[in-house]
C-alpha cells in the first residue's frame, strides 16, 4: 500500500477509468432491489460496494488532497465508511441491508461525480495523492471481487435461486423447482462405484504417497519445492499492499506441491468416505462447525433429482467433476488434506514456488460476467488456495501512516493466508506477494486448495 | 371470519377493486428496494405484503373454489405463505428481505393476473367462496395498516431518515443533519417548568381522583361505564373474524374510563418524573425489557437540538405535545397508568363503552398518505388502545374450519388485546368487537392508551 | 398478603418452628455440592432457597421491626435478595450457582439464628411484623415446593440421574445404564395395541362427545359446573397473598370439567397419535417451542430398553399409566385438550368447582420425602392445573405496600394460571383461591392438567 | 507424547506418587461445594479435573494395558472424557458443574483405586504403557495448573470474594466489604502524576527506542538475540509432547527482547493513557471484544475505595505494582506493546532466547498454596508469555497415533502460542520447547508479556 511506486503517469487516468467501469458493468443486470440486500453480516450489498469503494476516493484523496473539494453528500461518510475507526462512526455493518436510499441510480450518480472531480484533479496530484489513487484502484479490485461473491449469496437467498448471467455456451438452466426445504443428501448422490473407486485410488495412493515414499500413482504428480533460504515478500518496484513487505528470507524444509487443484470429484470422493462424519478428520474448531452448522457439502451445493447441483452467479447447474472445487473452508480443506495424507502448503512454499510465475495467467475476471472456475490453472487462476499459514505479519511489517493503514495490518489474528488469484479476481490485480485472507469457517470466497506434502 | 354474512352481491366486486387499488396506492411511492427490505424479523417488506395478500386470494379462493385455475407462479406459495402451517412449508420469516426477485413490478403484475381472475369469477362464486373473499379483504386491510407500521420501520432503519410522503399541511422537514450514532436525552430536551408542573398537576390529580375519591381536576375527565351485566362480542350480522364472536354476557365492576387519549405532553411527564428509572413502576418483565433494550422513550421519539423529534412516514418533526402517544408498548403504557395511579382498561370495560358508537369515526385511514394521530378521536382512531386483557378465546370459542382457522386462534397465549382503530387503519375496517393483538413487548404497532380506574 | 387477619397468637410460634424444620428436612439428604448447584436460571440451589427464606424474615420482619438487631451477615443481603428491587441490587439470579461459600452449615446456622432471633422476637413484635412472619411462613412454604422442583431439575442434569429418597415401597432402582447421549422414542414405546385402542377411545369419545353433546363415554365423565354469577377470589378471613383478592363476582357459562386429571396412559396415547407432530393441535408459540427444543414428551420422561420411564426425586422408574400426568407445559396441556376436542378450564370456573372443597386433601406434602403424584386427588393435590386464564389481577386488586408488594403484582404478564396443590405443596399452604402461575413453556413445576368443556 | 523416552524405571513410581498428590494438596482447603462448581464454559470443577486425570490413567493405561482390569465405575467414562472423540460420547462441557455426584470424596476414592491399581501394575507394563503414564503425568500437571486457572475463577464468581489460602507473608485480607454492583473506574485509581510520568517515559523511550534506533532509557534493556538459522523444537532425549517437534530450523531476522517483563505499573500507565479507548493500538477482533466486553483492566482488576486491587488466590489485596501483569489477553498485549512502539517475540525468538537456560528456574509451582507472580523471574516462571505465533504444527508435526494424538494436533487454528511457565505451572513441567496456547481473548490463564523489537 505504501507508495513505493505507481503508474506511469499517463496510464493512470486510463486505468482509473477501466477499473471504475468494470464496477459499474458487474452491477449492470442488477435491480435496485438486487444490489440493495445485506444476505449476511459478512456480506455488503453491490450498491454500498459501488459506494464505498467511491467514498474511498472521495475521501482520502478529493477530501484530503484537493483544496476546496465538496463532499458529494456530507451524510453518506456514516454510510459508506467500512471500518476506519480514524474515519469516525459509521453505520452497523450488519444493517447495511437498510439502504434502500439512495438509489442505486443515485450511487451510479455519486460514482460519475467522484469520477468526474477525481479525472479532473489527477493532472494536478502530488506523489502521494496518486499513491492513494493507485492504492483506491487496487481496493475497488478487492471489492469487484467482493461483489461478486456477495452476489452470489445475495441470489442464494432467494428460493428461487435466480440467475444473474447466462452460462456462457451452456444451455439455461432447467426450470427451477418449487425450493426444497432442507438440503438432505440421498442415496443417489452417491457417486457411480467406478468413480468413487478412482476417486479412492487417487485418494489413497496420495496416502500412500505420503506414508510409504512411494510414488506410483499416476493422476496426482507433485512437484518438490525449494529447500533451504528463499526470498518472499513484496520484491518491489510497483504497487504492493502494506502486508506483502518487506521482502525477506525463510528457510523452507523439504517439500513437495501437487501439480493441481483439488476437483469436485475429490470432493466427492471426500463425501462419499464419510468426510464430514468422521471427528478425526477435523480440527476441533472445524468439528464443531461441522456438527453446529450441519455442514455436509462445500456452500453452494444442492441435491435436486438425487444429483449434486452446484448454484453460481449463472443459476444451478449440475456438478461438473472436473472443475476445481471452490466454496470450501480451511476446516474442510483441512480435513481433506487430513485424509489424503496430505497436508496444505506453508504461504512461503506456495511463495517460492510461484516465484517467476506469471500473476495475470490462468482463469482470473477480464469482463463482467458469468463466474465459474474451469480448471487448467495453475498457481493462479480459477480458486483462491488455502495455505496453512496464519496471517500474521512479515518480519519488520509496518502499517502504512494514516486511515489506511487500518487496510491491513489490523486483521492479524485468528485468519489464514490464501494465494493466488480465483475467478473472480480482476486479472491483474494479482501478485506472488499476494496475501488473502479469511477466517478457517468463511467459504463464501472462491476458495479451493491444492495439497502439499513433506518430504 | 365465519361466513355469517358477506357483502350485498352487487357490492362485492367495488370493494374488492378499492381495497385492492388501496395497497397499490400505499406502495406508489416505494422503489423496488424500499419493497424489499426487512427491517426486522417482526415485520415484513412492503412487496411481500403485497404478494401474499394475493397470495391468500389466489389460495383460498381461486385454486380451492375455481376448477382449472392455473397458479400464476407455482414456486410463490414457498415466498408468499405466511403462516399456515396447512399449506405446507414455506420461506422463513427472518428472510423475508432476501426476494429481490420477483421484482416490485413483478407483484403487480402478479396482483393484476389475481385480480382479474377474481373478478371474472366473482359472479360464479358461491357462498362459501364470497365469504372467504370478505375475508380475504379484511385481511388485505390489515395487512394495509402492516405495511404502513413496517414501512414506517424500514424508514427509520435508515440513517438518513427519509420521508416517505410530505408532511400536508407543514413546511418540509428541516434539513436531515448527520445521523446520530445513538440517541441520548440531553438536559434540554427536559419539559418546561410551567409544563411539567401541568403535567404533574394533572397526573397528580389523577393519582389523587384514584386514590382519594376527589375529582377536582379540570383536564382529565373520567366517564363511569355500565356496570352488571353486558354483552360483547361480535353480534352479527355482517363480517367479522372468527375470534370476536360468539357474542356473550360479561359482568362489569364499577369503573370509569378517561374521557381522552394520553398525550405526548403527558408522556414527556412520565419521562421527567423518571419513568423510565423507577423499577417500582414495572411490571417484571417489562422493566427487564426496559434494561436489556435501553428503552427511554416511545418508539421513533428521536432528540435533536435538545428536543424531542418524532419520526413517522412524513419524515421527522418537532413533537407535537397534543398528539396522542404512539408506539409504546404494554409495559410503557402500564408503567404510565401505575404512575398516574390508573390502569388501563379492560377489553370488556372498553367494549362496553363502545356500544353504540362509530367504528368509522375518527382519524383513521382514508387515502395513502402520511398517517399520524390528530387528536380528538374518541374511542375509534388515532391509535390503538392497550387494554389489561390477555388475547385469549371469548367462551364458546371455535376457529373457523380449514386453514383459515390458523388465522387468530393459534396466537392466543402471551398477548396483549387493543381495541378501537389507528390513524392506519382503513376507515370501515374495525368494529366495537375487533380484537387486536400484540406482544406486551411490541411498539412498532400504532398502539396508545386511555386510562381507567375502578369506581 | 395483606394483614387482613393472622394466625392465633399462641399458634405462631411453633407453626413458625414446625415450617422452618420442614425446610431443613427436605434439604437433609443433601451434599453441600448438591445444594449448590442451580441447574437452569429458572431453578435455585437449595442452599440459596434455605438462605432466601431466612433472608425474608431476618428483613422484613427482624430488620424493619425489631430494634437493634444486627444483620447475621450484612454481605449476604446482596446474595439472598431474589428479586425485590426496593431492596436494592442483588446477585445475578444466573449465577446463583456460584456461590460455594457460604457453606450449606453455614446456611443452616443462619437459618438458626434468625429463628432465635424471631421466635425471641415473637412476643414482641405488633400486628404488621406478626403479619409479615405470616407471610413470611407463606413464602417458605412456597420456597419448599420449588426447592424440590428445583432439585428434581438438579438431579436430572447429572447423567447418573441420582435418587435423592428411596421410592417408598418399591424396589430400588435398576442399576443405572450408562446414560443416553441423547434421547430418541423407539419404536418400541408405542403403547401397546390395546393400550393405545382404549386411550383412543377415551379421547375420542371425548372429541366426540364435545362435538355432539352426546354422553356414552364410561371412562370420563363430566360434571356441570355452575352457572351465572359466582364469587370467587379470597372470602377472608385468614391468610391469603395480595393477589387472591378482592372477592367478587364473576360471570360463568355453561361449561363441565373432567372428572379427573389426565394421566400418563392418556399421554402416551397423545404421543402415539403424533401429538407432538402436528401443528394444527398447537399455539404458535407453543409449536415453535417444539421445535426449537425438539420436545416429544413430557419433561422427565425417558426411555430405556424400549419402555417409557420417568425420573423423580426417588430416581429412574417404569412410568406408571395410571399415575396424573406432571411436568407438562401450558402448550403441551393445551394441544393435548385441542386433540381431546375439550380445553382447559378457566380459572373461575375452577375456582367455582372448589367452593367448599377442602384444600388440604389429597396427595401433598406432609413430610420429607419422595414426591409423586400417586392419583386419586380431586381439585387438591398430586399435581397443579393449568387453567386458561392468564395471571392477570382480580378487578380491584392493589398490591400489599411496601417491598413485599413486589410478590405477585409485577408478575401479572405472559403467565397462566395454575389452580389446586401439587403433591409436592406443603399441606396446608393452598387455598381455594390460591393463584399459582408460570409462563407456557415452563414445566418444571408439578403441573399436570384437567379437561373442561363448554354445555 | 511420543514415547521417545521416559523416566528410568525406579523413578516412575515415586514421580507418579508425587505428582499425583500435588493434585490432592491443591484441592485440600477444597469444599465438595467449592469443588463442584463451574465458573465458565471455558473452565472446569476442581473434581472434574481430579476425576478426569484419572480416568486418563484408567482409560489409557489400565483399560488398554492391564488384561482384566475392570473399570472403577463404567458409568464414569462418560462424565470425565474431556474431549477425545475416539473415546466415545461424553457429558456435554458447559454442564460439568452438574456433577454433584459423584462427591470430593468419592473422587478421591478414585483416585486411590487407580493410583493403587497402577502402583501395582507398574512394575509389569512395557514401554508403550510406562510412555503413557509418563504422559499421563505431564497430562496431570497441565491440569494442576487449570484446577488453578479455574479455582480463581470460581471464587472470583462468588461476592463475597473468598480467600482459598492466606497469603503467605501479608495480613489477612481486609474485611470484605459488600460487593460491587459494577466495576467503574473512579478517578481516584488514576496512577499518581509521578508514577504516570515514570512509565509513560519508560515506555515513550521503548517508542522512541524502536523508531529511532537510540537507546538511551534506563528501566527497559533490550537484549538482542541470534540472527540467521537457529534450531528449535524438542530435541530429545526426555518426555515432549507431540507438538513441541520435531526439532527443525528456522531462520531468525535480527531482533531484540526486553530484559524483563511487562509490570502492572507499566499497565496502569496503559490505562492512564487510554489505552483500552483508543481504537488504533487495537487488532480489529480485539477492539470488538474490548467493545462487547467493556472491558477496561485486566481480568481480576477490582477497584476498591479509589485503588486498583487484584484478586487472587490469597484474596484480595492493593494491586503491587512491581508484579508483573497477569490475567491479560493476546489483544491486550498485543495492544500494549504497539502503544509501546514495539510488539510481541515470535515463538521462534523465544525459544532461541532460551536455550540453554533451565526451564525449572523462577517462580513455579512447588507446593499447594498461595499463587501469585513475584517478579524477578527471567524466561521461566511468574508468567506465560504470549508470542505472535499462531500455534501452528511444526515443519514435519505427526501427532502420536491413537486418541492420544488428539492431544494437541486438533487445536491448531486461532490460537497464540505462549512460551515459559508461570507461578502456577508445577516445577519441571515446562521446556524451552513447551507450546503452551489460548485464544486470543482468554486470560484466565497466568499470562502477561515480554516486549520485543525489530532491530
Amino acid at each position: 500500500m505504501a507508495a513505493r511506486a505507481h503508474a506511469a503517469d499517463d496510464a493512470l487516468g486510463p486505468r482509473f477509468a477501466a477499473v471504475r467501469a468494470l464496477s459499474l458493468a458487474i452491477a449492470a443486470p442488477l435491480s435496485d432491489a438486487d444490489a440493495t440486500i445485506q444476505p449476511m453480516d459478512d456480506a455488503s450489498p453491490a450498491k454500498w460496494h459501488l459506494a464505498h469503494t467511491s467514498w474511498f476516493f472521495e475521501t482520502f484523496v478529493l477530501r484530503d488532497h484537493l483544496p476546496g473539494y465538496v463532499a458529494h453528500d456530507p451524510r453518506w461518510a456514516f454510510l459508506f465508511n467500512s471500518y476506519y475507526e480514524a474515519e469516525g462512526p459509521r453505520h452497523a455493518r450488519p444493517r447495511r441491508g437498510m439502504l434502500s436510499r439512495p438509489s442505486l441510480d443515485e450511487v451510479r450518480a455519486y460514482r460519475a461525480h467522484v469520477d468526474e472531480a477525481l479525472q479532473d484533479a489527477l493532472p494536478r496530484l502530488g506523489a502521494e495523492a496518486r499513491a492513494l489513487v493507485e492504492l483506491g484502484l487496487h481496493h475497488e479490485q478487492q471489492h469487484q471481487e467482493l461483489m461478486l461473491m456477495d452476489l452470489q449469496a445475495t441470489f442464494f437467498a432467494n428460493p428461487l435461486l435466480p440467475a444473474m448471467w447466462e452460462r456462457a455456451g451452456h444451455p439455461s438452466p432447467a426450470a427451477i423447482q418449487p425450493p426444497p426445504v432442507r438440503v438432505e443428501r440421498s442415496r443417489d448422490t452417491q457417486p457411480s462405484e467406478a468413480e468413487a473407486k478412482r476417486s479412492r485410488q487417487r485418494l489413497t495412493w496420495s496416502l500412500d504417497f505420503a506414508r510409504d515414499e512411494r510414488n506410483g500413482g499416476e493422476d496426482l504428480r507433485w512437484a518438490a519445492g525449494p529447500t533451504g533460504i528463499v526470498e518472499i515478500g513484496h520484491p518491489g518496484p510497483g504497487f504492493a499492499f502494506d502486508c506483502e513487505g518487506p521482502r525477506h528470507a525463510v528457510l523452507l524444509h523439504p517439500h513437495a506441491l501437487a501439480d493441481g487443484l483439488v476437483t469436485n470429484a475429490d470432493w466427492r470422493a471426500f463425501i462419499a468416505d464419510d468426510g464430514y462424519a468422521r471427528a478425526d478428520l477435523w480440527l476441533a474448531d472445524g468439528w464443531a462447525w461441522v456438527q453446529r452448522e450441519a455442514v455436509a457439502a462445500p456452500l453452494y451445493w444442492l441435491e435436486r433429482d438425487g444429483a449434486w447441483h452446484r448454484f453460481a452467479l449463472d443459476g444451478l447447474h449440475p456438478l461438473d467433476p472436473a472443475e476445481p472445487v471452490v466454496h470450501v473452508s480451511y476446516y474442510e480443506a483441512d480435513a481433506f488434506a487430513r485424509l489424503a495424507g496430505a497436508r496444505l502448503p506453508t504461504e512461503a512454499e506456495w511463495e517460492a514456488a510461484a516465484q517467476g510465475a506469471d500473476p495475470a495467467a490462468g482463469t482470473q475476471l477480464d469482463t463482467a460476467g458469468s463466474v465459474r472456475p474451469r480448471g487448467g490453472s495453475d498457481l493462479f487462476g480459477d480458486v483462491w488456495q488455502w495455505t496453512m499459514s496464519a496471517f500474521l505479519p512479515h518480519p519488520g511489517f509496518r502499517p502504512a501512516a494514516g486511515a489506511v493503514g487500518e487496510y491491513n495490518g489490523k486483521f492479524m489474528s485468528g485468519q489464514f493466508v490464501l494465494k493466488g488469484a480465483s475467478c473472480a479476481t480482476p486479472r491483474g490485480h494479482s501478485r506472488v506477494s499476494y496475501r488473502n485472507f479469511f477466517y478457517p469457517h468463511q467459504r463464501w470466497q472462491f476458495a479451493g486448495l491444492r495439497l502439499a506434502r513433506d518430504l
